[in-house]
């Protein structure tokens, strides 16, 4: 895809006056966390360092500009390999950073962590994410305006997702009112309804992403292809454009880029994991806060961050495309595929979230929706968002961990992790 | 009502051309289906033929193609009676055939069938049929329009109908908490409920069908009043007018074939009722998956290819009108309506139903509202409508008996039919 | 604020024509009720006509002129104080009757009461005011139009406030399947998660006054600033001036106006919840009942009648302004407030609502949602928002005594009041 400027319709020159502001604001953000990766590596190997709180943090930190050079890697790598494939790409990789820690969490039978982590992604992109993005770009603009109908469609697989959630939750509360042997609740059976919802899911996103990358790609974007599958890297690109270095990288450097930064994530990601238990007793945080709130946070921090910067330059649709686009990818995309992997895994999970998880998406989902349906965004729309998000954290900061209590009375999830 | 072709706004050349393409598709797929009606007289009458499975399956395929018949005949005999008169009879008559399903099914007790049935009906018109129609309609146009009043207007009461359907179960699980000596639930209380709700529904319904046909009835298709009240049978009436019977048919045919065609629906929901516990052991399915899908397919066999139908000529406006319109009769008109006939049974029925199903109508009528309210479709519309029927009938697949279970444990409804 | 008469763009002929109807419509309706203030005080203070029921009727009906005069007062006052000030006084001060009755109610540890009470000042004002508002403006105008942009916003706090009202009773919920010695409930902890939740709301109610009062002022009205903020009185002074009474009051008169009638309300609102409890025994009423409906309805007359006669005169901006306003400031700054206070009084008191309740309350937000997404109103919307609230007016008739019977069992709310 080749991005002649004179054909871009944005590039006004209000947007180009300030790139020093933007490069000088960003770079430092992502890039001098990197910092983390080797005291990370340092914490993990010197035994008289061990200190799983202190690994856990830093862990974290260390993922966070990781995690933006896969997807700055994963996007130039997208640009040579042509708008259909590269959409392609970008759609089922945007988000590899989250699956990395989702799939080691995973093998070690973290199921709560892994669930709580799919909810924290989806609320923290429509509500943290896009709530900052309408806050930062409103308080410059009056009123910023998007494409009503791309984010509709979004918002519309969103609810489709959260109906989706909701089913396998429905399902545990309806069939545990009747004794096992006429045909009650076991954890098996929630795993056989879990598994043909994940198929239906996933089919529905590749049918999405036809529609998106094929069928009706003038509708995401034109020239651009500013849709729901692509937005994770392009915007980092276009900064980088900014700053001078405007050739693309090569196919060598990007997906030299791309192994060594997955690599360092898979690293971290393994210290992240190991030490998330330890660290949460000592900070006195649930499973359910620490997958829900700091995992999500950490493993969106690249989004977050660009999709604010689009917002204060008043692209609200490439904005709006990390955000929900992001939703929307974990709930179509990795969670159906974390379910088939655990099935790798010999430990096969299901889809019952807890009713807390539940009720967060589902507000969450029709919030956004309400904000996105008139294609206008201003200040107060952010602060709406970023309000329902302090009410879920505080919902999540307090709840007990009802996925590790659940097991015991029979309520939800992760049982296999814990028979 | 008088069809002056050269009035017709929607009449253009496009649709026109495809006459015998859509009358090879419908006939066969309506009419063939008759022979089932004598196998499944043979099968009833003659004993040693008894076997309720077959029974079950032929009586459903017969029902089909009389269904349809009945409402042709209900169509032409409404064209005699004038519009306002008309459009009553299409409104309250649209649904005949799934009704007498119903007070069968209710005369025998099988109050979980009927509640299923309902629920069924409402989410197989608003998911299937609409999914199915903006999928085929979608694949030849790009995008389809359709008047968002008229849709939103009809989404808004299918809420006001989901709201009603939830008050009742809400009831239930509110006054489960408190002892029945302090004032807590009994079955007689939820009737108590149960009653005055319906009379608010079909008092709402009264009032919606004044609204549609007569104090804006401009709002609803000016000159064709192709609104939620009369959409049942006008496609099929002008598509045999395409075939050459341009004539519509005299008074005494159409009553003629209406009692006759009612007849036999009376007759063969006799037999698909009596047949139906037995049926559904043998096959392995549950009472509320055979309601919910079995006997809701059925009956609104002759709706779906009407609306598919419509779809691909491109009139929207009419296949919305069949799919939505059918889900609010049967909501606050066919559902208030059989609550009374429970009384006259002597088994008075409540407006409870179980969890499950509460979820499933709200959110079908959720995501048909997101996606009708731009007044456009297209063909992934279609597919995520599909989407939700799909994890619908997984859930219903799945779940074990919960009407018959939840009559042990007070956890909801048929309870007359158990005492 | 100067009200210049050419100026005001709404100031039509037809409005002009009917001042004498309009004027003695309201009058008596508001003004001869306050016979029953000194009837009150007579039943109240001679020993021999002790009679709790009447003096819970008569008290009742003596509220609604005062809550009249002193809103009346409050927009009087207002106007001396330039639109930034007058605005917040108007914004805190406009539900300032129901806050004296819920403060007397809370102060007997009548939580029960208080908390339905605001459930039926949320419903009742989107639902009973806005579809009566609906209902007899429609009767006279065949479609309505306002300001969609306004109405959204307004629409997208109650959705917040909503989701805020159902976290403390998922919270409950949820933390009850979890043992108290693992982290499981108790009430003190339920406070402790209401209190932060009520900050959020203050704070996000504090914002959207400084977007609708400050930044975007035009957006609600333009030179009359009717937006969520100031309607409760604003009506009722052009009444007034259309009457003759062309000045506006003196900072004096309006002063003493507003102490005299809050004293009378204080005065009266102490009798009522006094007599509240053995009252509504004798009627046969539960305390959800009388707080959900007759308490909301009384504490909303003036914001009744006036949003109606707004209606009728097609200003829908106010009359939608007055009942989605209303809802909202009960729901972010008077439901806070209360807690707030509830700390003060020694009782501290939570957010948790019932089950019931809450689903009430989403379901009226969800449908006026809908019904205002489009920026047109007619009569049969008024009619669906008058089912709902019939519908919901039934629930609560039947409803048992959840509040009280929740202590025993742990289901539900006002724990400090039953210790």
């Amino acid at each position: 895809m080749s991005r002649n400027p004179t054909l871009e319709p944005h590039s006004t020159d209000v947007e180009h006056a300030a790139p020093t502001k933007s490069r000088k604001w960003l770079k430092p953000r992502l890039d001098w966390l990197l910092v983390f990766v080797p005291v990370a590596i340092v914490l993990r190997f010197v035994p008289s360092l061990e200190n799983p709180t202190a690994l856990f943090i830093v862990s974290c930190l260390a993922i966070i500009p990781l995690a933006g050079w896969m997807g700055r890697a994963t996007e130039h790598l997208a640009e040579h390999l042509g708008q259909g494939v590269g959409g392609l790409l970008n759609a089922t990789f945007g988000n590899a950073a989250e699956l990395i820690i989702a799939l080691f969490a995973l093998s070690r039978g973290l199921t709560g962590v892994v669930k709580a982590s799919i909810t924290g992604s989806i609320i923290g992109n429509i509500l943290l994410v896009l709530g900052l993005s309408f806050l930062s770009g409103g308080l410059k603009y009056s009123k910023q305006q998007f494409n009503r109908t791309a984010a509709s469609i979004s918002a519309t697989a969103l609810t489709l997702a959260a109906i989706a959630l909701v089913i396998p939750t429905i399902f545990h509360q309806a069939a545990a009112q009747v004794p096992v042997g006429l045909g009650g609740w076991t954890a098996a059976k929630e795993q056989a309804l879990s598994l043909p919802i994940a198929i239906v899911l996933i089919l529905t996103y590749a049918l999405l992403l036809i529609f998106t990358l094929v069928t009706h790609r003038e509708l995401f974007g034109g020239l651009e292809s500013k849709g729901i599958a692509k937005e994770a890297g392009a915007e980092l690109t276009r900064m980088e454009a900014e700053e001078g270095a405007h050739a693309p990288w090569s196919i060598g450097k990007a997906l030299g880029v791309l192994l060594i930064a997955t690599a360092f994530v898979a690293l971290v990601s393994e210290f992240l994991v190991g030490a998330i238990e330890q660290a949460r007793e000592t900070l006195g945080l649930t499973e359910v806060f620490v997958g829900v709130i700091v995992v999500a946070i950490v493993g969106n921090a690249a989004e977050h961050s660009s999709a604010i910067l689009m917002a204060i330059r008043n692209k609200m649709d490439i904005s709006i495309g990390i955000a929900i686009g992001s939703s929307l990818q974990i709930a179509l995309f990795v969670a159906p595929l974390l379910l088939f992997a655990s099935y790798l895994f010999g430990r096969p999970m299901d889809l019952e979230f807890t009713i807390p998880e539940v009720i967060a998406v589902a507000a969450s989902i029709i919030i956004v929706e309400q904000i996105s349906a008139d294609g206008e965004s201003n200040w107060v729309e952010g602060v709406q968002l970023l309000s329902v998000y302090a009410i879920l954290a505080i919902l999540f900061y307090f709840l007990p961990d009802v996925h590790a209590a659940a097991t015991e009375i029979g309520g939800a999830g992760n049982v296999p992790a814990h028979q």
